[in-house]
């Protein structure tokens, strides 16, 4: 018995970044926040983001990359304890096909001199996706932006 | 850096059945068919059952064990590809209190003699859940329940 067409994988980002985790958690729970370091990205043009940050609330984020390919992320918030762990499932399409489905852990916990982060992904994809490789590629970016974002003090 | 408390897991279970992919398809996505193998178990009662199968749409069943624990179980729908793939999130419960979250892909594939099921589960599991092996067991069982309704040509 072979396996369909779905590609199953799991990565693991460690980061710790220089602010408490009440702060990181911020970035990811308050929608100005999460729309400046998620959503509002160099060489991509926002098209729509909205967000309702609760269990069962969804997020959506329309993108145009290039002037060109449109790419959809449409997310529902699966498990949410405040400055300890956000668990959502998104999925990925690119001009309405969807390409991925995947469950995302976010960790957080207190270190000496602010947060450590661990963002867990499990993902399935489909016909024509990314896969496991370039999705942890795009997350490490994002979270890099993240710390430039706290960095910024704003 | 440790992880916090969250324990990821994943499992797939194959199965084969001897009915065409529609069939069993249907079996997942006709809500009566579906509430008679997946939600009315033996030893529990069925509290609450409703399905809306379609990408973005949720699905909810509330059962109470052994006159004890109320166990809840919340869906949303992820891709969904007729006779081929359906792919949801889904939480588990137990008295409100949330213990896991996951991504399960179901892939569908015809066979000489029927169909052959490949079940796929990503896990998180919280605090106080009951993790991979039961979680699998669990699933094991509700397999084979699909198999009796199957044969039993209802």
């Amino acid at each position: 018995m072979t396996p369909n067409t779905v590609v199953h994988g799991t990565f693991v980002i460690e980061r710790t970044y220089g602010a408490p985790p009440a702060r990181v958690f911020a970035a990811f729970a308050d929608p100005a926040i999460k729309r400046r370091w998620f959503a509002e990205g160099k060489g991509s043009e926002l098209l729509e983001f909205t967000m309702d940050f609760r269990v069962g609330g969804r997020e959506l984020g329309r993108f145009r990359f290039q002037g060109r390919m449109e790419m959809r992320n449409d997310t529902v918030y699966q498990d949410i304890v405040a400055d300890w762990r956000i668990v959502f499932a998104y999925t990925m399409s690119v001009e309405d096909k969807r390409i991925s489905a995947s469950l995302a852990t976010i960790e957080l916990a207190p270190t000496a001199g602010g947060t450590r982060l661990a963002f867990t992904e499990q993902s399935a994809f489909f016909e024509g996706a990314d896969g496991p490789k370039i999705r942890e590629e795009g997350w490490r970016t994002l979270l890099q932006r993240l710390e430039d974002d706290l960095r910024s003090g704003k």
